[in-house]
């Protein structure tokens, strides 16, 4: 690959890898499932991580959740090494936990990247495109939970590098046919019994058919403005807790006296601190309702914990 | 209609407008089409208000754009009177102007509608629903411009009153039933040329199929909680660019120290005020990369003003 002028999908995920690196990313590691996505970060890297001097290779989980899932991998793999990449299998276990299989798996699979990328002081590379998040900014806007839910991922976040962010499924997929690489199709990616697949599917199509072409780049962008927002709230919610909470209790005078956006944004972080859980809208309203619509009702039962106010602040359970 | 149990949804739509009532509000008038909803507004009003002591009246408008529209209005009128409100017809002319028929009609309608309630001491009323507010977060959605484009419509902003927010079109629809009222179907409701048809006709009902049936809710619910975002946001930006600002000129240092939420909200005012207008994120960003990311370049061009970096600060034209 390096020998040939690059297609120009395939330069357009080179130059999406080139300008997410930094100089502290000595050494990268390519998380490929053997999809399109991955594969072309996988190019990608592997086009621009040798002109850097830096250190590359890809690691291919294998959650054995598929009959033949080992073949897959084994088969991502091979392609990966076709394209100059040094690839380990890693199998993962995944534990039946809460938040369903998807999430187990997602959580399995996160655990056992971050080992072998802290392992060799790699940055850790995912393939998540464009379209990765439109589908999250339409998830989270179904739970109607605010900015943070709508923000979807960052480029850079938690020890994870996204470099395709900015960049279409469509162009990753030209990007491996450019290649000639033969990318596997997850069948889980055509499964309408998850929402994410169904936002992709049946949602995105009707909301660009009906509203533009566009739409995929203006919710990028929605996040990426929301996560700007909710990043510096957050910042001054937590500053804002600080002056109104004493001894794990909070001050309603101070309370009442704090911005909608910061107020809300408070008694959230403490309802999740004091073990609340699955918080929705409903419930941080009632608990804003001892603040400020206060006539001396009971306490409010939440899931995970019982809050209430007495002597003008907020208390969780003693 | 004061002397009968109310139904169900009447009794709802009644609550919503007590509920979104202050001393302040001593004579209401209701905008009324004829359609469902502020019909619906209007039988909550004549339940409400008298038991208040407020004074209450409506107004239609007709502007004129279909044939037969000055029947409607007549025909709105008589319906109205039958629920015990005086009712004023207002002829208004629509003039055409940017923005499309759409917006000229709205400007128009909402201009004269100011002009009676101004002249009689009320609150103007007008009947958006939560299904109106739920399309106008995808709509905003699908700019991409952030969380003001996505805080659809506040209850009280700017002299208006919209009590409805919280109810269902199928609410206001019931509660008409319930009063044996005949609601105007206004055929632009049903015209696939707006944007606005689209999203209620085509891309709502898919998004509830695919991801539940409370999406209208949770749409109304993140429009309420940006719009709390939004008014902080702005509030601190404003602040921010007393800091940055002297003599109409940015000062890029202190540009550069803000957090990005706010660097670009003040960019977005200080562009506006210079009469840039139209301006989409690309015009941010490339005035932003004046500030973060400078190596000299020229002058960026935006509809309607030039802007440039000389000397460390930010300029429009001189």
């Amino acid at each position: 690959m390096a020998r040939r002028a690059l297609g120009r999908a395939t330069l357009a995920v080179a130059q999406a890898v080139e300008a997410a690196l930094t100089p502290q990313d000595t050494a990268l590691l390519v998380a490929c499932s053997g999809g399109a996505d991955s594969l072309a970060l996988a190019a990608g890297v592997a086009h621009v991580a040798p002109r850097s001097g830096r250190a590359y290779a890809a690691v291919v989980v294998d959650h054995g959740l598929q009959d033949g899932s080992a073949e897959v991998a084994r088969r991502a793999a091979r392609t990966l090494e076709g394209l100059g990449l040094d690839a380990t299998v890693v199998a993962v276990v995944v534990a039946a936990a809460g938040g369903g299989p998807e999430a187990a798996a997602r959580d399995a699979r996160y655990t056992a990247l971050r080992a072998v990328a802290e392992d060799r002081g790699a940055t850790l590379l995912l393939g998540h495109t464009r379209d990765d998040q439109a589908e999250s900014v339409l998830l989270g806007l179904a739970r109607g939970s605010g900015a943070r839910s709508l923000s979807g991922m960052a480029v850079r976040a938690e020890g994870l590098l996204r470099p395709l962010l900015g960049v279409s499924r469509a162009t990753t997929r030209a990007c491996c046919a450019e290649l000639g690489l033969e990318p596997w199709d997850d069948p889980h990616n055509a499964d309408p019994a998850y929402a994410r697949v169904r936002v992709r599917a049946r949602v995105l199509p009707v909301l660009e058919a009906e509203l533009g072409p566009g739409v995929p780049e203006a919710l990028a962008r929605t996040a990426d403005l929301l996560r700007a927002d909710a990043d510096l709230l957050d910042a001054l919610a937590a500053e804002a807790r600080e002056r109104v909470e004493e001894d794990g209790a909070l001050d309603c005078t101070g309370l009442a006296a704090l911005p909608a956006a910061l107020r809300t944004r408070v008694l959230l972080a403490w309802l999740r601190d004091l073990g609340a859980h699955d918080l929705i809208a409903r419930h941080v309203a009632a608990v804003e309702a001892l603040v400020l619509d206060w006539h001396g009702q009971g306490p409010v039962d939440l899931p995970g914990v019982r809050v209430g106010r007495t002597d003008g602040v907020l208390r969780g359970p003693t």
